[in-house]
């Protein structure tokens, strides 16, 4: 059964959201992608949101870029929670993308993560399953020791490097 | 018959919007004015856009704040011209209004006014309208001369005042 | 048993942060409301996250204002969902707020809401209950139908008050 | 009968702007292009705008970059719609063209389109060209149909891709 | 005989402008003050400018606010140094009026000062007609001392309440 | 024997500075504060700056705002450390204020604290001269063990105040 | 006689800054260029400053970035006209630089002309200086003429070149 | 024994952060560089910063990107002076860096130097340091002298290349 579904406005953007699908993976957590575009195909985008939840999944995460529509119009048909992804484009490095998608109005939410964050998408939506789920959140508290022993690796290599320059 | 519709996300807007209904009011030019939230109602937001054209309207008028959506969203399912009015809320002086509704991708233009610009958004309405139009048109040439003549009056105030301090 | 904790780094925070409270309190969610901060009490703040999920909790809501560590730093010592309220403050109307909590490095996210949007941070918590809580969705989207009745409500209010200037 | 003149203030802005002009193209709306700098023939460039409504056309689309000058001068002496396209330069991605247009006081409006958005400035031009034009509007309506299988399209080479990640 | 014409496109730049004049005043600068907006005077403001040189005007000082637009249009039709005052208006604390201001394209420069910043625009009108009059330079150089003084003076002041401290 | 030099552009900084003033006597450390200003007193600011070593001070705090050039200038007089408190004014929020401060070009640093900071500027000067004062730096610890206890009593305060919303 | 000093803080400034120096050539103004670092050498910097209108400098231009210094430094201590060129660095686009330079207190103005605008810092003291020179400003009138020249000769060849497209 | 700790939250910092060293290696200071992740390792985080006073370090300099949380995360933890250093990372230019340090709240201060501006944190513990070392403040302002004389050769060598240009 398909938990998390990952929706962007167009394909240009996927090089940035795979990295959502990647994390996913990752945590052996069942998605699907779509191209889902706001405003190439409107009444798709609302048939999409309005069925998520019937249709099974948990959590929706949505990448879009300059006045980025998609994460809050999404919001506003499902109960589901929306994870947004503020997608870079080639002028104002996302400042428009995540102002677009975090300032939503009282009432519809949307989980705003780091501009070009998708693998945190990714991430947040497994915390989310989580919380529901004992051996996602081990999986999870498992994922974050790793992290903490890559940096104590990056910092053995580094103390290396510097003591080239005295230390 | 009604030409142009001007629609908002919420009445906490109108304070700001109505300076576009009163634009057009002045220009004799028919409108209607409405709620048509994209995050509260989007299938009546979408119906509203999608049957627009049908019901003889030329031209819609939209203002939105924060994440900013209703105009380019309106802007997707129609193909009326569509103004945008960035409505500032409390934080941010209504840039990130003015980023939602401009920055639209390729293929579905919102025309966007200034922040709080509703009068300017009438205003656009009228030339839109008077294109095919010449009596319009001649209104708005008429109202241009007016701009000039209380400019000018503004100067002869000025100059009054100015030469207090010895001009 | 109590679902989400609701923390700021300050009492002064409150006054924003307590739309989360009264968000969740309408769903019948249980919460917490405590003063846990970052920068001045840092061991009772790691205490507090890296305890959450062993002492019942599912979700975390952090409010901070300014250089916000406080939502990230808790995400980094627990494995549950952290959302983040950017509280803003007297200067840079909570640009410095969202962008400290939003832009988290790759391997943490934090769920960030809008600039002051503690009541969408209570609203999102409750999306990721509903997440496995069939009978929190269903109250979910009959609030979902509140907010539509809400905005039709205030169209008729609107449609009346534009008929005043010729609409 | 030329409809729509696209202007800008020098030929380097033409690699941006021409995108405009092939919208135009494509819905076989007579266009004509040339350089009319607000700065540098401003004599020139006002006797343009003056005499535009005149000559016969309709719309007006003008592109320029940092204190960009000439959307709002034009739209000063002409009771045409003219739309405004923010070249980006060197520095500051656009922002400062996009609010040297778009902010223009009461009384004399620009729609404005995103940063370097030329194309949906002539997408635009055929809106508001077809707000009298049953034909044209028909073909806007047959374009925003294509858009959308476009964007179905991408859809299904991007599900494709995703099921290498396990989607 | 009049050295320098002060413009602003609407008497509500004023309160602003003035200190403009007093400046003016203080050194016994002769100037004229009047409204010449861009937008909506456009003929008559290239005629002020084109028409300052030969009427004896030494220096021009413009404000304006939002797509602030006079004080480039002016140097476009003028030989004469021209000074840029960025009028604050509601929202975006005058960073709009600022940036359509100084970002001149190269060939038409704009002597730009401080946002709201009148009274500097003054005094650099009076630091360029001493360029050629030896005379005025010394009463910059007198009044370049009385700053210090007064400067001197408030340091007195600071270092007795300073003391209340423990200073 | 005075050990930190408060120092600020003019008096009507004080509000803001007195801040650094007062965490300074709290900790028993002996300063002096005056005005001294870059632009208005540019000889006397160098000379405040070269001999501030001499004449036993250890640490400078300078606050400015706008174009703030003081803390520069002065780091770039004297060996000792300069601590920047960037004052806002009343346009641009302190941003300008900031950006002029902190950006400084390798070689010269300034200690740049949060717009309108001086607080934290009293109390990074402690901790530089705790650097080689234990009895000092003891001081400061107990000052932190202060803060936590004052949180936790708002802590408590809040969760009383919550209790009234159900938690 | 040398009339315009172009001064900088860093020679990693002239590639920028050149374009002063040529622009000054091409009117045949004499000029002299210099390193004159305002946090390197602060006391040759004061001196440059106090002693040019002694020298017989009737302006002078100074380009600097990020925290940038010079101008307003060297404008506290001349009573000449000082034209700033903010100098992009390798972040922020040179808003740094721009906002350094442009925000002075009252009573110190810069000239400020825009980022990376060094050629219009040229024209401008060329301006300035031909306030008082008659055969100066027929040449500044007669550049003028050229640049509409060049204008008018792109549009020439843009007009050739959109006519492929259907123009 | 080591004076300054040098730490950063990823050794992908350090092509930035090892200018850091460099200057405390240039002017005689010892060190050490670790990677300490305020996101992956907090509990060491903390720690790092609980001991560093302990064990006679005197300055930390951290520096770290994004919602940088490190330094005042280790500010919050030690009574030693911490200089925040913000490493720019992909988007936004180093903005979000810089106000995720400098923006600390009242009683915890982070000493913050200029987006990438590792050198300046560098050449910051060595005045701080130098407060109590008389020696090593000969050598702060010997090198204060060097960058002067550097200064006088780059100034040297633009005159010679001005001279091409007519200076």
């Amino acid at each position: 059964m398909t938990d998390v579904g990952i929706v962007m406005g167009s394909d240009s953007d996927w090089p940035v959201m795979k990295a959502a699908a990647e994390a996913l993976a990752e945590f052996g957590v069942a998605f699907e992608a779509d191209v889902v575009s706001a405003h190439r195909m409107p009444d798709e985008m609302i048939a999409y949101g309005a069925e998520a939840a019937g249709r099974g999944l948990k959590v929706i995460i949505a990448g879009a870029g300059g006045a980025a529509h998609l994460p809050g119009m999404l919001a506003s048909v499902t109960p589901l929670p929306v994870i947004g992804v503020p997608v870079p484009l080639k002028y104002l490095d996302g400042m428009d993308s995540l102002l677009s998608i975090v300032q939503m109005p009282a009432g519809v939410p949307v989980a705003t993560v780091a501009i070009g964050g998708a693998r945190n998408a990714g991430l947040l939506a497994v915390r989310i399953l989580a919380a529901a789920d004992e051996e996602l959140r081990a999986r999870m508290e498992a994922f974050q020791v790793t992290l903490k022993e890559q940096a104590h690796a990056k910092g053995a290599r580094l103390r290396a490097e510097a003591a080239d320059l005295g230390a």
